[in-house]
């Protein structure tokens, strides 16, 4: 699994001239930093005294924080194993008119899917930027950085994503499915750009 | 060494309640992303006979890229001990005269080397991008998208560095140094932003 190489060989893996990992990993990867320093926000805020004012919101911030940074390390795998489901999908037999009708289906299955990974890490930035700005404005003020960080890897994963869905896209026929997910991962595109300006420009370092 | 720990581990390490690995790292990390997704647009092009004209500049943005990941791996782990420099720092007595003389010095040495670091991070994350321009423009069109990512990446990287030099200024009583470094990052800050809008104008997915 790629969540378990370290980061030396992750990093070694990506640069090479295969094609896993690329950039849809680096963007479950960065929703995953996101939500892992929106949680170090939140916990450099639980049980201070100075902050008990906001202690239950913090622990709620850091529990959400902490299923998404769970949930978006295995999207890491599940990116890199869509992308390997196209191409497996490519080598099914195309000998007969039912191996061709076979194998085309499964190829715009797997595009489906490939397209739907990212989308999801898209939505979950969203998310995590949302948590980000209420560590930031309630919490810790030492850790304020860090929530500013979160908010910029964020977008970088929604982004990021974004490229990864209308790539897969591009390969689809069913035009039903191609324009609801343009819609969607235009407008998370839009409002994780909005949201980032909004979130920093409070932001006083 | 922060490099040395599985994906899942730096995560969990960066969520936890201990102020390392914080957001220092994640840039670092997002610089050495960069310069590895540049570096296998540039490795998914070159031995391609129909990418023949551009071989030896991909081989040079390969190896320049391999170089910056290299050494932007080791930032994740320089950062982090330039803060523990400064703890170090102020945990020195501070009994005597002389004591109090050579503690204030040596936190403000600390504070020095860490809104460096950073600095450096910047400075390479804005490297990368013109690299990644070079990959994305002459590169293997399949990979373009991963090179799109690469600039987000680089972005996010410089921009959360500036962060940590500016919160490691603000400790400096060394006016010219303050001056002097608020001008390179700011300047840096405002090149990414713009080079960053540029390059993506160009990549049509």
């Amino acid at each position: 699994m790629l969540k378990d190489l370290t980061i030396t060989e992750f990093l070694e893996q990506t640069a090479s001239a295969e094609p896993l990992p690329g950039g849809g990993c680096t963007a479950a990867l960065n929703a995953a930093l996101a939500a892992s320093l929106t949680e170090m926000v939140a916990n450099l805020t639980i049980g201070r005294k100075e902050f008990q004012a906001v202690e239950e919101d913090m622990q709620e911030i850091a529990q959400a924080a902490a299923d998404l940074r769970t949930k978006l390390q295995n999207d890491i795998d599940n990116d890199a194993q869509a992308y390997q489901a196209v191409l497996a999908a490519f080598k099914l037999p195309k000998n007969t008119d039912d191996q061709k009708k076979e194998r085309s289906k499964a190829i715009q299955q797997a595009f489906k899917t490939a397209a739907t990974v990212p989308l999801g890490v898209a939505r979950d930035a969203l998310q995590i930027m949302d948590l980000a700005a209420r560590a930031i404005t309630d919490g810790n003020p030492n850790a304020v950085s860090d929530g500013a960080v979160a908010v910029l890897a964020a977008r970088t994963a929604a982004l990021a994503a974004a490229y990864n869905v209308k790539i897969n896209l591009t390969a689809i026929k069913d035009t039903a499915f191609v324009a609801e997910l343009t819609r969607e991962i235009e407008e998370l595109e839009q409002q994780v750009i909005d949201k980032e300006t909004e979130i920093l420009a409070q932001v006083d370092v």
